[in-house]
């Protein structure tokens, strides 16, 4: 039998990865923690992200945070990681592939529109003087949701310390509702921004998805792509700010 | 501020949702049950599959099968679950569409050429006359596991008894190895299989995913669509044959 197994291109196999201790307190939960740590763990990322810019193997860092054993988290003390690739990976590709493709037809970049749809239809959950916490329009888990700047920003290392406050500010707020409302789901946190030796870019915009995982990901999941959601993305930002208007936020 | 939601294209809305109810017997485990339940599940898939062929609005039909409630089960007896689907997810859109390229760069099913070099570079978990079960090149999970027809088939419902009741005993006995050899995983089983209302695809061949859930899916995952995964496809399939080779398969 003729061996083929060579047709297989080589995968890149260099890289980083680091574990950021988000405080030296041993938080177990990253809303009780508050803003302020948040905000630590948000500049100490964007230090850590411009030390590997510089190294030019590095294509995409993923910054993520599992909170939880059920949403993978094998640390109890709160921590985030961030991943130094030498590819883009797929699925912010097809992120990128979708807003530029959406940019070719409506002229915009998407999620600036989607910061203005989720205003006009319900879905923003909290906002300050440089960023926002929306429910996104088909949201995968119920509460997932997205913290974007106000300005338009490709790249998370490039934004400026009052914009990444701001962010922050959101963030801690954010999860502290999400862990109330949801009684301390495990959840990830994610950030999306562009590949890092990429100049500045028009369609794309960073963000932070919080994603709640109180539903598992099943057969369905694995084999379409496709997310049940028995919450509405409308339902999920009211409860939310409802909740935040009790004085919970 | 001016309300963009309308720009969101409207999603196909109708479908079905089945559940097959694997055996009468109060079975909760799917490779304790046997190859004829294996044998009877995918025959009455394919009989549910041919029957929704008729209705024009469906382009997709995703069989799957949760085990375990870290893997989405909410029901404790065996069973399995049918979706048609007005739209071709994204996922099977992916591999559509990466077979394609395959076959304009190399001339050959993707599939095909994969059963060959499983069986080349010791991936062949086991093989009868009509079928062959491999652990996967780049799989995603330990002991994941795929099962294929060894005729090209694109199109599941469209094979014939034999090869059907084949890739059942492999279903059957690679379920029941792994269940062994992880201590009752959770784990899903998905088909992939080549959009219903289309004729025969040269570049898709049909197959069966088996997925154990023993490593958690966590923010990595979500944020780039790449999987860690601890146990090489190598290691995994010399496992389970040794493991087969000692009776329990």
């Amino acid at each position: 039998m003729r061996v083929v197994a060579n047709k297989y291109p080589a995968l890149p196999n260099e890289g980083a990865h680091e574990v950021i201790v988000d405080a030296p307190e041993h938080w177990s939960s990253f809303g009780q923690a508050g803003t302020q740590v948040a905000a630590d763990v948000l500049r100490a990322t964007r230090l850590r992200m411009l030390d590997h810019r510089q190294d030019a193997r590095v294509r995409y860092l993923q910054f993520f945070k599992n909170n939880g054993p059920a949403a993978g988290a094998s640390i109890e003390h709160i921590h985030s990681q961030l991943m130094a690739l030498e590819f883009v990976p797929l699925q912010l590709q097809l992120e990128l592939d979708g807003a530029l493709r959406y940019q070719a037809r409506h002229g915009n970049c998407p999620f600036c529109e989607e910061i203005e749809a989720a205003t006009g239809s319900g879905r923003l959950i909290m906002a300050n003087q440089g960023a926002v916490a929306l429910a996104p329009y088909a949201s995968r888990f119920p509460f997932e949701t997205w913290i974007l700047p106000r300005s338009h920003e490709s790249h998370f290392e490039a934004t400026s310390g009052p914009v990444l406050q701001a962010a922050a500010d959101i963030l801690g707020r954010t999860v502290r509702l999400i862990e109330r409302e949801m009684v301390t789901p495990p959840y990830n946190v994610i950030l999306h921004t562009a590949p890092i030796q990429e100049g500045p870019l028009s369609y794309y915009h960073w963000h932070i998805e919080i994603l709640p995982r109180a539903s598992g990901i099943g057969g369905f999941e694995f084999g379409t792509g496709c997310y049940i959601n028995a919450i509405s993305p409308e339902e999920a930002s009211a409860r939310l700010r409802n909740l935040s208007s009790r004085g919970s936020g």
